[in-house]
């Protein structure tokens, strides 16, 4: 039988609450479907922090390196600053696993509206492939003249041809097996220097591709786009930051960030990839049982899928959308009065 | 009786077309009100680019400088790239006359519907304030190892302190005559030299309006609240590119880009501010007079508005309303077959 090792760090807030609920539905589904998983789970998080003063430990990265996928749940809580726990946990495991894929599929679920009106679920289906390794999320920047009228702070972006083309080339190839069309987000009337480097690189790849449709928009006419007309997008590539603004948004137009799953890809498989919610750690809502797991279910069906366990993936899936179809059982973001635990469990036995 | 000497730049695209439109409604409430008004037109344009060379003379700037006001249509056109028609005029006149704040008002007009569902007008009235100066759009940055697989761009941010507190500052003093709540975008833990800056910032200036509610939203979450509860958006406060994306986000949901106008101001008025549409110059509609003169309508209302005249103001924003709510004459965009100019001409006969 095979038997895959999985890294599990529910990390804080409601990324415990809803990472419990995954790993149960990934567990049965490994049972239903002939395969073992060996599970390691690791206590780094805010917390951790409070008591060591550090996210992970220094060895972190060696520590995670041998498993097979990694199932994060969430980071972040009030008194860490951010650029603390998220450039001390997150961002550096992105970056040392060269997972420079952050793949971020929405489609709006059974028993779910959209806040768009009139829309189908069929209208509402598309994947945003994030670039994850670079771009404007650099820790090149600082401030000068400090506390002085004068004062300022400069913020690098780098974009390197390496970085670029891998992920626009990464779209093309997933264009190929959906719809055929690639839409890219750029800036280049604003961004004199990134963008119209991102642009020329997008050209010359799409010559590769001349079975695939190929576009580009400026990101304020796309993110208006992407609610004005959905229907007319399906594989959206973007930069760090343009992707990660336009991945919540698609999110929040079908069906909200309770449903929204995220993977971290490292392609070549030479490093493990890791799996979230594309939620926050919420601690106004955290340790209350209410938190939606649906995200983060979804991400569990996208771990194993990538370990190629296809057939359990879609199993998980098509038991999400029965599960959210009947409705019998919702969290309150779904109307529903229903706990974290009960959802996950219906989902686990819906199997 | 009062004298305005206006500058009128229609640009090009439709920028050409609703320029003609904002003008004549200007005229004629400059008749109703009491005041007159003075034009000058520049061609300033692609096309004068493509004679000349350049988007504008070499003193276009000083030339501008003695007006009380400028009406810009939009730029761009396909053969020009956009580091050249807009970097050639747009960016270089908001900054050369320290344009500093660029105010995007949306609402949902009479006689449209908004792309969200069940959202009554009421909920969907917000303003952008966006900072125009600075930011992400600096001409600092560059190429390194051009044409080599090592090749990489960068490109800097610029966050100034005088910057970011006068930006802030005014959406504070702005929100003291509406809601009374300043929402400020940030994304401090992705982007961690420039958005913490940002943060301090506007904390240290909130505590001098202890009557305003005040909070901060990451981007990407204040995009998604923008389609989930636009209602509990008034004045949002953002950085030139997040500001950018965001107004593009507020004019969709309120009806579209045809809509939403657009005034960079110089608020000590020691250099004349200038108003635009929200929309570029969508070159594959220009000439054909279908495209939609609403928007560089209400953005003629902001510039008596900002001269002063707020009566006249108020009297073309009730004109466009009645004319929508009665639905005689409607663009294409408003599903109507009606032209440019019958539009333009029935807010200038209604008022
Ligand atoms: C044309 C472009 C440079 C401009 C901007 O991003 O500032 C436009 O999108 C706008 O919003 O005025
Ligand atoms: C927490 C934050 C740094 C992160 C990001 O922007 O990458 C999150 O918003 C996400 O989308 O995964």
């Amino acid at each position: 039988m095979k038997t895959y090792r999985l890294a599990s760090i529910p990390g804080d807030g409601i990324g415990v609450d809803v990472t419990v609920e995954a790993r149960k539905v990934l567990d049965r589904a490994a049972a239903l479907f002939g395969f073992a998983l060996e599970w390691t789970e690791f206590d780094w998080s805010c917390e951790r922090y409070a008591r060591h003063g550090s996210m992970m430990p220094d060895d972190g990265v060696e520590q995670l390196s041998a498993f097979d996928g990694i199932l994060l749940g969430a980071v972040g809580f009030p008194g860490v600053p951010d650029h603390v726990s998220l450039w001390g946990l997150l961002i550096p495991l992105r970056r040392a696993f060269q997972q420079y894929v952050n793949l971020r599929p929405v489609r709006l679920l059974p028993g779910t509206t959209s806040v768009l009106a009139g829309r189908k679920a069929e209208e509402l289906e598309l994947v945003v492939v994030r670039e994850n390794s670079e771009g404007e999320y650099s820790a090149i920047g600082g401030r000068h003249n400090a506390g002085r009228p004068d004062e300022f702070v400069l913020q690098e972006s780098v974009f390197t041809r390496v970085g670029v083309s891998r992920i626009i080339r990464y779209a093309f190839e997933l264009a190929r097996t959906r719809s055929s069309r690639v839409c890219s987000a750029t800036k280049s009337n604003g961004l004199i220097h990134s963008m119209p480097f991102w642009d020329e690189i997008f050209a010359e790849v799409a010559l590769e591709y001349p079975d695939v449709h190929s576009e580009q928009m400026h990101v304020d006419a796309l993110a208006a786009r992407m609610v004005q007309a959905p229907d007319r997008l399906d594989v959206v590539v973007a930069s760090n930051l343009f992707g990660d603004i336009l991945s919540d948004l698609a999110a929040a137009i079908t069906g909200g960030l309770g449903m929204a799953p995220s993977g971290n890809i490292n392609p070549s498989g030479e490093f493990p990839s890791m799996f979230e919610a594309v939620h926050g750690s919420a601690p106004d809502i955290a340790g209350q049982g209410i938190a939606n797991p649906v995200a983060q279910i979804l991400a569990a069906a996208m771990l194993v899928e990538h370990l190629g366990e296809t057939v359990a993936a879609q199993a998980i899936r098509t038991a999400v959308d029965r599960v959210l179809d009947e409705g019998r059982v919702r969290t309150p973001d779904l109307g529903g009065t229903d706990t974290t635990e009960r959802l996950g469990t219906a989902v686990a036995e819906t199997l």
